[in-house]
């Protein structure tokens, strides 16, 4: 590549609580020549033709049919994390636009959240640290109890690469594993982590104790979990959902934590993100939010920064991409 | 037993924050003669011959030299729980009283709870809850990330029932494990949770992204983790300590939190339990603290009621007991 000029690639901008990290910044300008969006509209004219690719940091830049007729060259947009439930597939084929994701390198910090709710849900470790650091606490009352992991039956919703991580880390929690999904995993993938597959998603539901969906959101997902699907679960039931919001009737699910309906609810994700504040999610005790955090760590988001750019740099050079996602 | 009289067994209370749980009564009433310290109080003439067993459920009642000279028939002591340190198992033995402790049917829970605070406080999951709930918070930074937990280095100090059963879990979290004991376990124990041994604690210490301490509170392992232990691991390590709060010597700890020799602290215990209102502890963002709730969940607290009376059982009836804890 000397002498060449690298590839124009639009991003939102650098730095700030929404840019592309600023450590990021040195490896992918040895590969792009970033634009910033600012920089785009300030010089339209100019860079409409060059920029070929978008890198799309955290649903950054918002991408509409406007910008894509205004960029003739677009080959690719490049998409942090796994949902694409942002981008408009079909407009994009449209354009000849391809789309990548980073499905892999996510998989593990999302499963290990979901442990980590899981974990802290049942064993209220939230309100346990609220107890411990509260001026107001004289003394632990020695008859504050949570419910135990371990031996417990864990229903995973979509046994995707993250479901079946989550069952791999569960197995060693000895708990009992059923999932749901589409397709079955074949005999060696379920006996590897002893997980049972449901067919019905209501057997799944009746008989566990923590219900945890990894799926994608899609118009068959949307909704999955709502009245009668909580109804279907135990009383005793927790819920955590490190997928996408609009997977569970949001609704529903606060009628149900209200009225006992099911125990708990631990949930990486809501829709809207964030909640309206007053939302009554927020206040009820047995639920513990956190800001769709599942690939939050440095390590994960430098390694999807680098897949990103291998996608790019694929696309634009007319090879297969790497985590292409199909219509 | 039939139409024999229950043998007597003092306990603290019934109910309320501190006292034997109401729905563990029923089952205990089955096999003994309970006697509140109210009613031992009220009537001590009568009782002080009578008892032949303390049912010590979370500390209580406190048993001091003037109990036991004042019991002639006390045999055993049933402690609720692995530590003991709130016992002084000389002067019992010198009064011929047996103690036993509960140390299997804790060690699962408690493994799980240092699974809990490790996943916790490596990924942010209290402040991530804070920021999610906040009736501030506008957006969720992209920004903002933890640590990951899988394939990061463990150093478990203490491998015994408790810190065998968290390498398990650890196991599959693709760590890798080292630990230090009095005693190297054997090979196949070693292999079978792929732990490697470390002598020397300090070259635990210096490899470790996680530090978790699950060892006994013995002289020798009082303070074991100082300033000069702190000052040995990573600025990006974490120290979590499910064993007692006197294995740490908590100034240093408080100091290295300050001066950020070490990232963060995820803490079940401390001394005192609860720290005192203002204790710099409870200021740090980087510290977790939860309400000693290791072995805090119902199943577990039921088990524990069930082998404190096997081991009273046995232990009138002259039989070995079961879970004694020997000078």
């Amino acid at each position: 590549m000397e002498g060449q000029e690298l590839p124009y690639v639009l991003i939102d901008c650098i730095g700030g609580k929404h840019g592309v990290y600023e450590d990021h910044v040195e490896f992918l300008e040895k590969h792009f020549h970033l634009v910033t969006m600012k920089e785009y509209l300030e010089n339209k004219k100019f860079l409409s033709k060059k920029i070929r690719a978008i890198y799309m940091w955290y649903h950054k830049p918002v991408i509409n049919e406007e910008l894509l007729q205004s960029l003739p060259n677009l080959k690719i947009v490049a998409n942090s994390g796994v949902g694409i439930d942002h981008l408009d597939l079909k407009l994009l084929s449209s354009y000849g636009v391809k789309v990548s994701n980073t499905p892999f390198v996510v998989s593990t910090d999302t499963a290990d959240l979901g442990m980590a709710l899981m974990l802290a849900s049942s064993r209220r470790l939230v309100e346990g640290y609220q107890m411990a650091v509260s001026p107001d606490t004289e003394y632990f009352p020695a008859d504050w109890v949570g419910a135990e992991v371990s031996g417990a039956t864990l229903g995973i919703v979509g046994m995707g690469n993250i479901g079946y991580k989550v069952a791999e880390r569960a197995k060693a929690f000895e708990m009992k594993i059923l999932y749901h999904n589409r397709n079955q995993r074949n005999k060696e993938e379920e006996s590897s982590v002893g997980a049972i597959y449901c067919k019905k998603i209501d057997d799944l539901l009746r008989q566990s104790d923590f219900v945890l969906l990894s799926v994608n959101l899609t118009p068959q997902t949307c909704r999955l979990i709502g009245k009668r699907e909580l109804e279907l679960m135990k009383p005793t039931a927790t819920l955590i959902n490190i997928s996408r919001g609009l997977v569970v009737d949001q609704d529903a699910l606060v009628e149900a934590l209200q009225n006992r309906v099911i125990k708990a609810a631990a949930l990486d994700v809501t829709y809207p993100e964030p909640l309206p504040r007053d939302h009554p999610l927020l206040q009820l005790r047995n639920v513990v939010i956190t800001p769709h955090i599942g690939s939050a760590t440095k390590k994960t988001r430098r390694l999807m920064m680098e897949n990103m750019t291998d996608s790019i740099e694929a696309g634009l050079a007319g090879l297969p991409v790497p985590n292409e996602v199909l219509l």
